[in-house]
């Protein structure tokens, strides 16, 4: 409903080119090659960028999550969007997602290092851990992003199992 | 307001009562000589409780995170409430604190690990390096509750402060 009266707001010409951009949209954003994120370029911005460490792969559910991660200026790694997370129960079985692919950048380049940046839920905890099973043998360091209790959050409302998390991660000051 | 609203909905009877435990609040509690905490009795709950460790003491800035540790079923140990975090600007300096009482504690007994769980914020933090600091000459090991996701947080719903903290913080699957 707001989609709409916003576009009854618009002038024609803006409504138009609106128009346009959606159909745009569609037919130039592809997947790029190498990463599986959206972008309409042949290779995408980060995959193409020489100073991004090509060895450090940061494992992502979907596009927005990079987006978040980009957000974090000190990230100089790249990404690989699997399109979603493991979900046996939902039919979101391995090979509905970008694992092949993958398989086939840490089969080819000289990857380093696999951070899995899936969410802090059943689905993504059961992503990271198929992967990292799959990747070990390969000699490949597979890491997680940490749990504990967000900047800026006050301990006292913090949830029992966050703080949990926090209690088993915690590190020498 | 509402406190107000809801005494004059109350009985004669219970109003007194509530009067009285007020005044008993004042009067009763008073704080446990061993950890600093908010008690009835003469030493509190958990410093009265044989199954847990004294050799760990998590260092908290007040008693409702006290309240919110015990809600982690699986922490054992035993806490010290600093009553505040170090805050110069505020006036809030170490000698303000149960900082005293604590290095008692450590000396006398073989207290083995402090967990620092002070809020992730300037304060917290200061009071962490203060302690970390003041408590390693003595061969003991600080920790500090782990910065990270949120369990069940959408990553992409994430501050950029707690992403870079759990990029930094990353663990081996």
């Amino acid at each position: 409903m707001r989609m709409a009266f916003s576009v009854l707001d618009m002038t024609p010409e803006d409504a138009d080119a609106f128009a346009r951009a959606i159909v745009d949209a569609k037919a130039k954003i592809h997947l790029c090659p190498i990463c599986q994120n959206l972008t309409d370029r042949e290779v995408c911005a980060v995959c193409d960028d020489l100073t991004r460490d090509k060895r450090v792969i940061c494992v992502v559910s979907d596009a927005k999550t990079v987006m978040a991660m980009e957000k974090v200026k000190e990230y100089r790694g790249t990404y690989h969007v699997l399109h979603g997370v493991l979900s046996p129960l939902n039919g979101i079985t391995p090979d509905k997602l970008k694992i092949k692919e993958l398989l086939a950048r840490v089969n080819e380049g000289d990857v380093k290092e696999i951070i899995v940046a899936t969410n802090a839920n059943v689905e993504g905890e059961t992503t990271a851990m198929y992967l990292a099973r799959l990747l070990k043998p390969l000699d490949i360091k597979v890491t997680r992003l940490a749990y504990g209790i967000s900047v800026g959050t006050d301990i006292e409302f913090a949830d029992e199992v966050t703080l949990y998390r926090a209690l088993q991660g915690r590190r020498d000051v």
